[in-house]
């Protein structure tokens, strides 16, 4: 980019924050940022990059992708049972446009201040538009969230309700073309443009969960990664799974369903939690005004079963049509 | 990328080592890695994107992308005096080629392998080729090397030669058309194609210099900001900087120069250092095979100054064409 572009971007990223910031020894403007992580913690480290025409659409607003590109990176450390502390911010654009970055900013540092993220450095490029984070945090040690610790028996939990990102992508997608959204659509669109990552309760779950991920690619792609990582089967119950009153409203619970168990992009956390410790995980929970759902368990053996009402059903690898 | 897409690219990255990794509590597969910064260290993290068309030409083979956006990176770090330790990479590709990932690997992990760098996560997306790398290290809390730490009457010193890369750039645009380039461009070409970051020289010097940054925009662009960072002004002496054989025999000396001070990507350190510890620093820089070269001093004030055999010039904004 020219100078002039980065001094742009200086502007909008470079904040003179008035507090101390927590950790940092040196933040942006040097080779590298100088950090401290607590003692007797360890370092939780994630990245993820979100591309224009695959993670959000070319009508998508700069404060959204900003805010999804850090709440995908959040959500990763969530399901750690992470204390999220410091992220570096890649960001690929066409051209370094005023207003796009002035609401990129707004939509990043309001997310950011929400969890006390600060941003200590990043690089600007020219090029397609693309966001790549990095985020880093930070829990005592030998007390992250692994998928691995799930164990035979744990029940298989879900926070929040599923499916809302999934609907919310189709009436992104249809754009004012269909009209005026109703409230509901406005719920399930708010939902796919700003996900909100369980970071407080990712910590909570920390001691009372055995294991946890999060959920980008949709409960039956990421379930069986779970199952996998603990060496176990795992069997849900379709009928249990949350669905919001807004998704109820929307779509038919058929649909609903499908988008449950197939969309992506819902960013609740699945968890295993033996059957002695569930009532301290809900009341965790509830202490932060979350929904927590009993989905299904962990069994002997390998694989993921799937039933409704006891019968037992395959899901489809694009949807579930048998539903219909 | 289809399930498949990502089967092929961990295959090529997820690596199967019989060496206990170096502070890794947990690598690549679950939502985040879990890493242990040594006790009383400070973390030291930075990330470098470089997108094809504007860090590397459509025609630079996987091996050297891979190599590039790990050795930026490792510079990065080199110029804080960090021991760098744990990457993640955020690769977006048009499509999953396995002869392209398989270069790209074989690039990554040669560069990797020598300074002990893990990589311990990282996404896969598909869209325009940029490659996004997090490099994570750390140094004894309160020696890292600042752009800040520069007193007046310091030296002034660069590291290697300067200039190659900007002649290298030149003979990799020229390509095939110039014919089979001759020895001194196969050397200016592989200085841009494979940048070498002064890693153990950034180690060494901790403790003796007391400021330092790496030259990836150019002397002329870069110094100003070592300048302004510790509050002085800088003179250069033009004639002292370091030119390498391949270089003088490539190019006349004004061409020579002009690419010593403008072009980018030569990836030296600049330090400064306090004349009484000059000789301990360049007995570091001899140990470890490394030219180090004298250019100018810091002075009180603000702003750089040039001269050329006592003659006083200024580096124009593209080029030095005065020079010629």
């Amino acid at each position: 980019m020219s100078p002039s572009e980065f001094e742009i971007i200086d502007r909008y990223f470079t904040r003179r924050s008035t507090l101390p910031a927590h950790g940092v020894s040196l933040g942006i403007g040097d080779d590298a940022a100088i950090l401290r992580v607590p003692p007797e913690c360890e370092l939780v480290a994630a990245v993820d990059t979100i591309v224009q025409g695959r993670h959000f659409l070319a009508s998508t607003q700069p404060r959204s992708i900003a805010h999804r590109a850090l709440a995908v990176n959040l959500s990763d450390l969530a399901a750690m049972g992470a204390t999220p502390a410091w992220a570096l911010l890649a960001l690929t654009l066409p051209v370094a446009e005023e207003h796009w970055l002035s609401s990129f900013a707004e939509g990043w540092f309001g997310l950011a201040d929400r969890h006390r993220v600060e941003l200590v450095g990043g690089d600007t490029t020219r090029g397609p538009l693309t966001v790549s984070v990095q985020l880093m945090g930070y829990v005592p040690a030998g007390t992250a969230l692994l998928r691995s610790g799930a164990c035979v028996g744990d029940y298989l939990v879900v926070t929040g309700t599923l499916g809302d990102a999934g609907a919310g992508l189709v009436i992104a997608r249809q754009g004012d073309a269909a009209g005026a959204p109703g409230r509901a659509a406005q719920e399930l669109l708010a939902r796919f443009d700003y996900p909100q990552a369980r970071v407080d309760f990712g910590i909570a779950a920390r001691g009372i969960a055995s294991g946890a991920m999060d959920l980008s690619d949709g409960l039956a792609g990421d379930l069986p990664k779970l199952a996998a990582a603990s060496g176990l089967a795992a069997h849900v119950d379709i009928e249990r799974l949350p669905l919001s009153n807004a998704l109820r409203v929307y779509a038919s619970e058929s649909q609903a369903r499908e988008w449950a168990l197939g969309a992506g992009d819902d960013y609740e956390l699945l968890l295993s939690v033996p059957g002695a410790r569930l009532a301290d995980l809900q009341a965790a929970a509830a202490a932060g005004g979350l929904r927590l759902t009993v989905i299904g368990e962990l069994l002997q053996g390998q694989g993921v079963t799937w039933s409704i009402h006891g019968r037992a059903v395959q899901p489809l690898a694009h949807g579930f049509d048998h539903f219909r």
